[in-house]
């Protein structure tokens, strides 16, 4: 298919305007990336870029819109195969599998055998357990999955059917799958691929519970991939996205494993069934793991939400649409870029802080767990409580308002965010689990908020209280657990908190801490745990507010007080708190010492000012993202501007319309379908027209 | 692929679970059903229900979650063709055409055909244009489709570019697309199935603009489908949703079409080239077409959201998770129905309030419609800006609870809610675009504030102002559009405005009338149009919260005052209006005549006793929707409630897992993907674990 000749440029064109808004940079877009991002993302993402640019016939994403999940499924796996090679030639690392895998938005059917089986090995093994599955694990000759959630049972895992009971004639493990309520369902990497399934099992020695435990149970021969006696095992289906990966469900009929294949570093089944439980362990290492998963949540969740505003800013700064009622002049038969539209600020610009906020907290935040692990390896299991609370909070946080942005940026591309050569649905799709898994964001919440109404209680009753982030915040604002006195913002416009980090800090801080506070006399008063659950999401988000604007501050603070970057990041820092406050006026008329309405006002005002200001450095902004265009995948968002010309391109490469394929599709469908109608009987006559 | 033989029942089974939600109706659900769904819906839905259950090899949608795009489309193709020869048969009505296509929710490629080719042609035609273009249309002897909206236009149909340049020489129009921005796009049937194509294009004769005009144009023979000279058109590929649709693309190199193919109803042009408009008509009831599309949607959101109400409420009632946190007794070993959770019921009841109110709106909209096109029969012109401006308001206000609202329903059914096999997500994206045509709804909610803010300028000088239902509720809570005295529900607690139908409507009424005066009055101040647009986004939605409840009340007020079917629905009007309340707090404390921190307090605690109130009666609610399992096409919302029985069989009817289809194409995975990973040479020594 050709476009017909002599078609007039553009005028402006889509990729003039584009660069007209680069030149507006008040800001070295090099150093902000070098800032925003962290060193290992950007490095890895550079290694990979080149790469994966010069094998395109392997690794181009290009088409992945036109294909069938078979399809789709088919082109992961090429891909995982090729990247294995490389890894296994020393060429790449593990690591470096997965940031191919966020780059390309393909989540491949091995890649849960990387993100769960091994890394369950790695904690729960003994040594010679490694021996026997770890090492044959990273040399890929066995495949495995992690094989936890039943289709009745997903957040209860204490409620786990399956059943790992011991049978000492044998020696052996029975693992059991007693009715389709404990079929095991989701499990990544499951559906076609693994040799191997972790199960999640209750634990049964003697005719005792002992509660879940993970047991490696083989599932296909190595040899041929064929399902083993007792196993049935499948792919689940479709699904609204992440149709790359096969996620899968398997039974169990009293399947027999030996007894080295119950992990046996925390728990161990003697051959004489005795039950014991390494004295030497602490339990609470567990959550380690648990708070590490979370914390690439919330770095994926920054990168997630940078690709849509990318991708929404630069499309929003070259599309056209009406004259004469956005406040800026246009020359002669020139549409305002819709970007110059207050609406459309409203939604994007916001965004635009928060994303930076988001990734200065994902550096901040695992530089905190860091230390933390450091504590943990030093003895000091203290700060595991509140960072466990803190990353459930800044995990549901972030996927929440990573995926409501992606949905807004695409909304914001009007009709063509709904292409998927926008580049924004397959992936809103591929992302939307991350509000699901790891802890559905309405459960995690819970977890948050009832470690600030523990740490309250023991401030009201004068228990011992760890010295933490969180309790010194709980501290500053409350006495002994309860509102007292005139906040620390007192006699403040809003226009000089704004302008004051501090001031910032303690407004967000002191609305989180009041909201605990009203919520723990609530429940002292009666109200029982089922009836506070709404409190409690907004508690646990007012604490993630109040988390994030510490974090971005805190990641600010590296910066020299001369650097050039700070006057744009100041200004967004301050619009991400405007922002948090005119969502909540609610919140603020309700603080124990209330906000005016004439400050609600001066917040609207003052937000809206800074939105007009902040969208002049939108396109710099979104492009030290440095996200590179083969991620993004998009038409709307190319770097080049050159929206029409590629969206035209990529429909004239659909199988319907290419000269290869599409005319037999069509006269095939012609014979079948429309010549039927068109010339049926009785309007024969008519179809000379 | 079989089951495991002897698996446990489970106790309770989710079938058992729902006939007791079901046995705890306090209403007739067949008088409710009969009282909240228009005659004429449920008799279409009855009739094709029978008919397409009658021919499953046509009509059965199970297996469409399996299929690529093509097989999509074709499986549309297959179903468009056998409606078609219904039709002709005389067996059903284009009408209930349409109801199929909602019902199975596949969007054929015959369908824009119906929906704007041939009502164009009935009320932009001449007669002779009528003999020429719709009669062979009626008989489906050519395929239409109506080309509008240009890749660099959508909103601004006045700066289309495509031009239709009269030729004196030779009495023909000439039809061009001057550059790549002015390729007609989003084109729905146009992709492979029209032959012709009615344009919209700048009509220019002698040398002068006359505006954008409808042309008849052929772009592909009727005798083989062939693209005529001069058209590039194709399908402009992948969508989020919406793939059975042809959505295309068609540039036109100076295609010449006679001098009849333009429509000339509205618009004349002679041989010799004069321009003229028929003085007879009245250009305003072009008005009337926009608003009756908006009313469909309307009904149709309504619909939409009460199939994923029924999904979710009817999966909530069953999925069970943990016990002893919900507030309700349970038996031994029993876990807690999750819609017995606050946050599943603050989720979810609210939503079932909204349908109701919707699905009562819906009908009480289009009788006022009807009654206002009478008025235009007569003559009478004047109820024509308000119900514009109000269709638009509705139109925006119900796309958007209908489509947060599905993604509330998948999102609160948690990972289940991922699986397509939910019928949430294609579902979901095929109802996506709602909030993009027939207006972008952050365009629309300017014209429902610029409607308000002139009555409101009328008010204020004295000027002319039409009786109608929006102007009513202006006088009632303004002095001469201005704010003045307490409101009518002054000294009122919420438990007696919710108790209160009339308060229900004046504390609505006078939220929305205080708003619309205070952005009036910040305009008259100097507010740029540009900056008031986050403003007009929420006047709109307060007034549209206004008329929904107005509507919801004048449908109620249709049953005698003993029918037994009013104390839910007054419930369900009660929750509206609180949940209305609950979710702005921001604007009751910004009342001239603010409410107290103690009212707010009060809103919240009322809300939640009259959710779980409702809750209650939730299944039997759904249920009275009447949706066939056909439509719903849902393992979670099965009407038998045979939730994971129907979910593991789907999975198990995947091609990847059928006995037919799966072990070729897992075998030749094996053989390129599989073996040579686990058969690497440096790990074949650990191949025989």
């Amino acid at each position: 298919m050709q476009l017909p000749q002599g078609l007039a440029p553009m005028t402006p064109s889509t990729a003039d305007a584009l660069a007209a808004e680069r030149a507006k940079a008040a800001f070295s877009v090099a150093a902000m990336n070098e800032f925003i991002i962290d060193e290992k993302t950007r490095t890895q993402e550079a290694k990979m870029e080149r790469i994966m640019a010069a094998e395109p016939e392997t690794f181009s994403v290009r088409n992945k819109y036109f294909m069938s999940r078979h399809e789709k499924m088919e082109h992961a796996l090429k891909i995982g195969r090729r990247l294995i090679e490389m890894a296994r030639a020393g060429e790449i690392t593990s690591d470096e599998i997965t940031t191919a895998d966020v780059m390309l938005d393909i989540n491949g059917p091995f890649g849960l055998h990387r993100a769960m089986f091994i890394p369950t090995l790695e904690s729960q093994a003994t040594d010679e357990q490694k021996e026997l599955f770890l090492k044959p694990s990273l040399q890929y000759a066995i495949l495995g999955c992690y094989a936890q959630t039943e289709i009745g049972h997903g957040s209860n895992v204490q409620g786990l059917e399956t059943t790992c009971t011991y049978i000492p004639e044998t020696d052996e493990f029975e693992v059991h799958t007693p009715s389709i309520r404990a079929c095991k369902w989701w499990i990544g990497s499951l559906g076609v691929t693994s040799t191997h399934a972790m199960v999640m099992a209750q634990l049964v020695v003697g005719g005792k519970n002992y509660g879940p435990s993970p047991v490696v149970v083989p599932i296909r021969s190595t040899a041929d991939h064929s399902p083993l006696p007792g196993v049935t095992v499948g792919d689940l289906g479709p699904k609204f996205g992440f149709n790359t990966m096969d996620n899968g469900f398997l039974m169990l009929d009293h399947v027999r494993v030996p007894r080295i294949n119950l992990m046996q570093r925390y728990i161990t089944v003697s051959r004489d069934g005795r039950v014991s439980r390494p004295a030497n362990v602490d339990p609470k290492v567990a959550y380690g793991t648990m708070v590490y998963v979370r914390t690439l949540i919330v770095r994926s969740m920054s990168m997630a939400l940078a690709r849509a505003t990318t991708i929404a800013v630069r499309y929003t700064s070259v599309r056209r649409q009406f004259a004469g009622k956005a406040d800026r002049a246009l020359s002669a038969g020139e549409e305002s870029p819709v970007l110059d539209y207050g609406m459309v600020q409203y939604r994007l610009v916001p965004l635009l802080a928060q994303n930076y906020a988001m990734y200065a907290t994902s550096q901040a935040f695992a530089s905190h767990y860091r230390e933390c692990m450091a504590e943990l390896g030093r003895g000091n299991f203290a700060p595991l409580k509140e960072l466990h609370a803190t990353a459930c909070g800044l995990k549901r946080w972030m996927s929440d308002v990573a995926l409501q942005g992606i949905d807004t940026c695409r909304h914001a591309c009007g009709g063509h965010g709904f292409s998927q050569f926008s580049g924004l649905n397959e992936f809103y799709a591929n992302q939307y689990p991350n509000i699901i898994w790891e802890g559905d964001n309405y459960v995690l919440s819970q977890q948050t908020s009832r470690f600030l109404l523990t740490q309250l209680r023991a401030l009201r009753t004068g228990a011992h209280v760890e010295d933490n982030q969180t309790t010194q915040y709980l501290r500053r604002h409350l006495t002994n657990g309860r509102v007292a006195g005139e906040p620390r913002f007192a006699g403040k416009s809003v226009r000089e908190m704004a302008a004051d980090p501090q001031l910032q800090l303690d407004v967000l801080g002191y609305r989180a801490s009041s909201m605990a506070a009203k919520l723990a006399d609530k429940m002292e008063g009666g109200q029982s745990w089922n009836r506070s659950l709404v409190a409690m999401q907004r508690l646990s988000d007012a604490h993630a507010d109040y988390i994030v604007a510490s974090y971005f501050r805190r990641h600010l603070a590296k910066l020299p007080t001369s650097s050039p970057l700070l006057p744009i990041l100041n200004k967004l820092a301050a619009l991400y708190f405007l922002y948090v406050l005119e969502r909540h006026p609610g919140d603020l008329f309700r603080l124990p010492a209330p906000f005016t309405r004439a400050q609600i006002v001066e917040i609207e005002e003052l937000l809206a000012q800074q939105i007009a200001d902040v969208r002049e450095q939108a396109v710099p902004l979104v492009d030290a993202f440095g996200i590179p265009d083969m991620s993004l995948n998009s038409s709307l968002g190319r770097s080049d501007g050159r929206v029409y010309e590629d969206y035209l391109q990529r429909a004239m490469e659909d199988p319907l319309n290419r000269e290869d394929t599409g005319p037999a599709i069509r006269a095939e469908w012609f014979e079948k379908y429309y010549k039927p109608v068109l010339h049926a009987a009785d309007n024969k006559k008519q179809a000379k027209l």
